[in-house]
C-alpha cells in the first residue's frame, strides 16, 4: 500500500512543503520505505498588504494539493519564539489550517521537539542533525534547500514514522 | 453620503460583527452621524477539529458580508494575553483576513488602546466606558450582547470617526 504524505512547515513569507511516498508491504515482517517525491516553498511578498499575502497563501496550497494529492498532511505545530512574528505565522497557519478542512483531508500536528525525537532519537538535536537524518532516510545527496523545505520533509516524514 | 462599516472583534469561539453606517452630509459644516445596522457574534464549537472550526468561520463570514454588503471592514489587532490563546485566535483571525484579501475589501486595524481612546479619549478605559460610549453614539437603550459583539460595534465607531 502507498501513502503521499504531505509535510508542511508554516510561515507568512515562506511556507515549506516536501511531499513522500510511504510504501508499506505485508510480508512475514511489516516492512516500509519512504522516498521523496518533491519539496520547495511557496512565498508571499511583503510588498503585498496583509490579507492579499493571505489570499495568495490559499490559492497556491490548494494548486499544490491538486498537484500533490497528497492522502495525509503533516504540519508542524507552532514554536514561540517572537511574539509579533508568532502572530503573523498564526495567522498564516490558520489560512493553512482552513484549506485542509475545507478539502476534508486528514492531517497530524507535531511540534518542534517531537520531530526531532522522531528523526534524531533526540528531542533536543540541533538543525544540522535533523537535516542530515531527513538525507539519510530518503536517500537524497542533497540538503534540499532552502531550510524550510528541508523541515517539512521533516515533518512529513515524522508522520511516516508513526504510522 | 452613506458609508457601511463592519466590525469584527476576531476569536475562534466566538468572532463578534457590529454593522453602522456612517451618514456624511456636506452642508456649511461638514457634519456626520451614525446608525446601528445590525451586530452579533459568529460561533464555533469545540466539539469540531481546528480545521472544521476555519471552515466555518470562513463560511459564516462570507454569508454575513453577502447578507451586510460593507463599504469597509474594521478589525481589531491581536491583544496579547496568554501564548496559547493569541495563536488560536491568530489562526482564526488570518482566516478572516483572508476573507477580505478574497473579497478585495478595503480594511483598517486597531488595536484596543486606539479603541478606547477614540471612543472616550483615554486609552486605558475599561470595558464599561467603552461599552457606555457605544450606546451613546449609536443611541442604543440596551447594550449589545454579548461583549464581543460591543467590542465589534466600538471598532467599526473607531473607524467611523476616523473618515
Amino acid at each position: 500500500m502507498e501513502k503521499r504524505i504531505l509535510g508542511l512547515d508554516p510561515g507568512l513569507a515562506i511556507v515549506g512543503f516536501g511531499a513522500i511516498t510511504l510504501q508499506q508491504t505485508q510480508g512475514k515482517v511489516q516492512d516500509f520505505s519512504v522516498k521523496m517525491l518533491d519539496f520547495g516553498v511557496i512565498r508571499t511578498s511583503s510588498d503585498m498588504e496583509m490579507s492579499q499575502r493571505l489570499a495568495t497563501l490559499f490559492d497556491d496550497l490548494n494548486t499544490l494539493i491538486d498537484d500533490l494529492q497528497p492522502d495525509l498532511v503533516a504540519i508542524e505545530k507552532l514554536f514561540f519564539y517572537r511574539m509579533a512574528n508568532t502572530i503573523l505565522v498564526a495567522q498564516a497557519r490558520g489560512v493553512l489550517m482552513l484549506v485542509l478542512g475545507q478539502r476534508k483531508l486528514p492531517y497530524v500536528e507535531f511540534a518542534p521537539p517531537q520531530i526531532k525525537q522522531a528523526l534524531t532519537n533526540y528531542g533536543k538535536a540541533d538543525k544540522e542533525e535533523v537535516q542530515e537524518a531527513v538525507m539519510r532516510e530518503l536517500d537524497l545527496e542533497e540538503m534540499p534547500k532552502p531550510d524550510d523545505a528541508a523541515d517539512a520533509l521533516a515533518v512529513a516524514l515524522t508522520a511516516a514514522f508513526q504510522l
